[in-house]
């Protein structure tokens, strides 16, 4: 376990810290869509598991290429300023970038003028497309007032009878700014979120830790000044306790494995004042063994298992926990 | 370019943040080692990467064994508490500790109490090597009052004859916890620093980007409502100047490669109410061809040399621009 230590917390530490992120960010998004755009702001090759791990919070697609490729994911906002620069004019990009990508073309419309000339140039060339038989997928706004351009946006777009062109946004985006956005009702349909995503800034880290607590059939036990940092010794199970609805209840219990889930009382572990009675309830253990030997011993889960599970879970979890103002502290 | 810019971001932004926070780290440092603690809450094999740019900013060790054997740094700091737990008593898991490793040893004293348990038993050990020919390096503390509890270590270890060994400190520490440390004369010999360095928490981010300004021949722009954003266009070259004393002269002269290094006034690109004169200044060139047709043409540099370079030019920076407090501005 102390060969494995540093990896293990490495990997649950960082993609436990972003998909929770992830699933900040779609507890607001609604029905829009989410996409990873970090990359270029992750640590290496930490970006590729920010990937795995925004897709397990519940984003639906990323413009980290590799990684999309990897987790068979679909890939999104791929055309950059420099690509529309690339070329001697807007209009020339648009169409040369539509002729490649037919079926999933996304025009960047901030490069120039966002209002007077990349709506504009994106809706020549969507209409260039119909008359091929094929539909443009989108417009991207990457700076600006995202409210009020995607609101101008999409009312240039269905005058122009472009009513199923997609308004994506990106732009140091983050849960706060995309529930503002979503209380401004702006028309976004897919939000690029970068930065804010992958380093899970301003928090950075979740400060997991690894304690041994048994070793050699011994229960084992680590001292300190501070109570919360004293060590629990022995092999635990942990309960989960759900109320009269199926909902989680307040606190999971920690008893050590083996020991029948609790029938009465629990108390808090460092405050002697709080307990609740949780033997009429419905109690399920948490921890299963998922290694033995080095070996496997449960089946392999896929990214998308893994995706819905987790959405499963969170909607289990009280609102009064995943308000972003003073939330209640599960014990 | 484009396909490469987003590795090209990752590795530039990152690998200059942490190095950035490394040099922080270690302008308050003093006389005192540095070491990078950070893999466990790094981004997946970034945490490699966090290891090369601590180093570059003037870190000597790492407790990253891989990334140690990878750069040729020295390892450090790689007794855990869970190593002191798996024996039944400390002084029994320090012994057999300094069994295998007699030339670098460092006790971690904090697991049951530190000045109780912990620096007495690594005394008794320290002892027992001297017996044998051998010297043990020192001792980590890793939680409570570090100010405190070093000096109390320094007198215990010096009261038993041990004025060698050197004592370390971990524990969620930063510039501002090194610089009080220091100030208050704490007798720490070497500090590990794990989340906050590999991290660059709180920022977590450097927001470099890639802008296309030439292409086939031909300058390319990128406007924007914001004139900061706004492209200068067209391959350019910096120019650094140099007071007469050759430490750096407040600003950077951008030019257009190929133009004379300037002679006069140098204006502020965003504020023309701010220029100066640099014509009777030094200048130097920053910017060099490092690759061609997909080949490098510099010489591979070690890291010791990129350390060495980078050590030697931030001398060159005055102290306003390097202060905590409302540091100066470099233009």
């Amino acid at each position: 376990a102390q060969l494995v230590e540093t990896m293990l917390l490495n990997i649950l530490n960082f993609e436990s810290l972003i998909a929770t992120r992830a699933a900040r960010i779609k507890q607001v998004a609604g029905n829009s869509s989410l996409s990873d755009f970090g990359l270029r702001r992750a640590q290496g090759f930490g970006g590729i598991l920010a990937t795995r791990a925004a897709a397990a919070g519940g984003f639906e697609t990323t413009s980290n290429v590799y990684g999309a490729a990897l987790y068979d994911l679909p890939v999104a906002g791929t055309m950059a300023h420099s690509f529309v620069q690339s070329y001697d004019d807007e209009l020339e990009a648009f169409r040369a970038f539509a002729a490649v990508r037919p079926h999933d073309c996304i025009f960047l419309v901030d490069t120039y003028n966002t209002l007077k000339s990349g709506i504009p140039n994106a809706i020549t060339v969507a209409k260039e497309m119909e008359a091929k038989g094929y539909k443009a997928k989108g417009i991207r706004l990457d700076s600006g007032d995202l409210a009020y351009l995607s609101r101008a946006a999409r009312q240039m777009l269905d005058a122009a009878g472009l009513h199923y062109l997609k308004i994506a946004a990106s732009n140091q985006l983050d849960e706060f700014v995309i529930k503002s956005l979503q209380e401004q009702r702006a028309p976004i349909d897919i939000f690029g979120v970068g930065t804010n995503l992958v380093t899970g800034k301003p928090d950075a880290a979740l400060d997991g830790v690894y304690k041994l607590t048994m070793a050699e059939g011994r229960p084992r036990l680590k001292l300190s000044e501070s109570l919360e940092k004293t060590i629990l010794p022995g092999v635990k199970q942990v309960y989960r306790v759900l109320d009269d609805k199926g909902m989680f209840f307040d606190a999971d219990a920690v008893l050590l494995a083996g020991e029948d889930p609790p029938a009465g009382t629990i108390f808090h572990p460092y405050d002697a004042t709080k307990f609740i009675d949780v033997g009429k309830l419905r109690q399920e253990p948490l921890l299963q063994k998922v290694m033995s030997g080095g070996k496997r011993v449960l089946p392999r889960t896929s990214l998308k298992q893994i995706a819905g599970y987790a959405g499963k879970r969170l909607a289990l979890l009280p609102a009064e926990y995943k308000r972003f103002e003073n939330p209640h502290v599960y014990k």
